[in-house]
């Protein structure tokens, strides 16, 4: 029985094959209409082979397979568009957050500034990569609707794969409006940061390309319903872990500096429980620390202290627990073809091995 | 019979009710979701209905309706498709461009800038609104993809279909980036630079909307490219036009600063024909005020002198009393539904009339 890194393995290469014919061609074709077109494709593929664990495809691929779709050629497009997706948001989402690294390579506004002054080309380094960073995402963008677009789906799975595919990305982008006002916003409870934390990063990381895999398959409503379920507390469970790791994880393993998401303003349920628990001069602390781009490690470690005194660090771990065990148990209820079901069993054990 | 413009306004009415309607539903479940999403689709409401002439979805619409096209039902998806693309580019390119007018009233990264002001929320107001101004442009972008995905087009015309929305968004992209480089590229001549614009604007705004009408109404391949190549030649002296305007027009019915496109840097044919024929203090006049955001009157004055000297005007003007030449011809010898063939020889007559 192969294990769950077997099955993603395999997977990724599958996936990155296709992907790297797909993206040349595209290239080849921008090419031959305008040369200098090169720069924009070539960034971009590059962007795509940094590496990343193609999770959030080869979800949809094991959903797919598990509800006994068969076909690569069916599925692999459709993985192809959630992947595309994923480089479009990225791009965008590094402008906004103002971060600096990408698994741990320059940002792509910052592959372009570079660009800009490495030519010496006249005007502003900063705006310049900026700018051919929200062109890179729309590029790939677009890729990702025709790559959408070209589905094999039969027409009875179509108008609802449209649907899903549609809400998927609506959600992840008025989610990413909402955790960019969320520390502005005083009103806003746990209850509305959850519901922004399901959509900006859980649901649109797990339960969307599992519930995009089972409705290409033609899965039954209850078989699809258990599999949404599963993805949604192990969504919410791999967010929540996000932000343990975007406070206190290895900065090598993690890709970025500890405390980026305190610098980056992220108002996380982390920080919302910690505030909640905190003495006045601990809030005050981490107020001032949310969203100061020029943290000291002293202040990170500080903030870090604020967590754990509050118990906020251990109340999230208990989060991440109980949707750990819930996800378990939608998962040994279900009848799923058994590599499917062996890939989504291996992913709570990957979960929690990378709490370790 | 009916003329142009009431044929215009009949379709924008039209257009604008079901876009009304349709954003409705979409904020109202957005806000069901999570009520502070209004600021986002508020915003992108408010902007879409700003105003616009709605050309691009009026020529799907018209060319749908050319080719024989019925059922009002079938193309306003796809032309609300088309004019939510617009949004989001926009909304983009007015990041990138630096502008701060758009339709007469401010762009929506400054429209965003102020909330942040307004509320006195902490941090960089400049940085959020260009934030939020990318994420309104994504939004309208994803709104898009869902109407398009939705459009009741014939198994037998999908294909097509969605090969050229996509290469429609693909090539206006890639467009941009050239149009945002082209003024440090040396080696960039006539030709490209034609290529750029056809790409960037004529086939974007005109030749692109009617290819995807007459795809949609299953048009004959002659008769289809018969359309496409009147638009091409109608696209490229709308672009040669608008670099007029962007240089001579006035501010009040353009909707933005005389000599707008100098200091944005737009390395237009115009621009390009006065510098092959430029004096050297001419020549260094124009690429010293080319992408000099703080140009004066005076210089904005000297600028336009030397584009009139050079004769660069004149051949501009020319180069598009050519092209609606060959349009009116290629019009001339089509057999179409009279209502569509109105249309498309009063936008020649439009595009005349912009000119005095």
């Amino acid at each position: 029985m192969p294990t769950f890194e077997d099955l993603l393995k395999s997977f990724r290469q599958t996936l990155e094959n296709e992907l790297s014919l797909w993206l040349e061609v595209k290239q080849a074709r921008a090419i031959d209409v305008v040369p200098a077109s090169e720069e924009l494709t070539g960034v971009l593929s590059d962007y795509v082979f940094r590496g990343g664990k193609r999770l959030r495809p080869a979800l949809l691929y094991y959903s797919y397979r598990s509800c006994g779709g068969t076909g690569d050629e069916t599925v692999l497009p459709l993985a192809m568009a959630v992947e595309l997706l994923h480089t479009y948001l990225l791009a965008h989402d590094d402008i906004m957050d103002r971060a600096e690294l990408r698994r741990g390579k320059p940002a792509v506004h910052l592959v372009f500034r570079h660009l800009h002054r490495s030519r010496e080309w006249a005007g502003d380094s900063d705006h310049f990569g900026q700018s051919a960073a929200i062109l890179l995402g729309d590029l790939a963008q677009a890729y990702s609707i025709e790559l959408f677009a070209s589905t094999p789906a039969d027409d009875k799975v179509w108008p609802e794969l449209r649907t899903a595919f549609s809400s998927m990305v609506q959600e992840v982008i008025v989610g990413q409006y909402l955790e960019m006002t969320a520390g502005y916003r005083e009103d806003l409870g746990e209850e509305e940061l959850l519901r922004v934390l399901r959509m900006k990063s859980g649901r649109y990381s797990v339960e969307w390309p599992m519930h995009l895999g089972a409705i290409l398959a033609g899965a039954a409503a209850q078989q699809r319903q258990a599999l949404c379920d599963y993805g949604s507390l192990m969504g919410e469970a791999f967010q929540l872990q996000d932000d343990l790791l975007g406070m206190f994880g290895d900065p090598e393993r993690v890709g970025k500096p500890v405390g980026a998401d305190l610098a980056e303003g992220k108002f996380t349920v982390l920080i919302h429980h910690a505030l909640r628990k905190a003495t006045p001069a601990g809030r005050e602390l981490l107020t001032t620390a949310l969203g100061n781009p020029d943290l000291t490690p002293e202040e990170v470690a500080q903030a870090q202290e604020v967590l754990r005194e509050t118990g906020a660090e251990k109340r999230v771990v208990q989060m991440i627990e109980e949707r750990m065990g819930a996800a378990q148990a939608v998962l040994s209820a279900l009848e799923l073809e058994p590599e499917g079901k062996r890939f989504f069993e291996g992913l709570i054990e990957f979960l929690r091995g990378r709490e370790a």
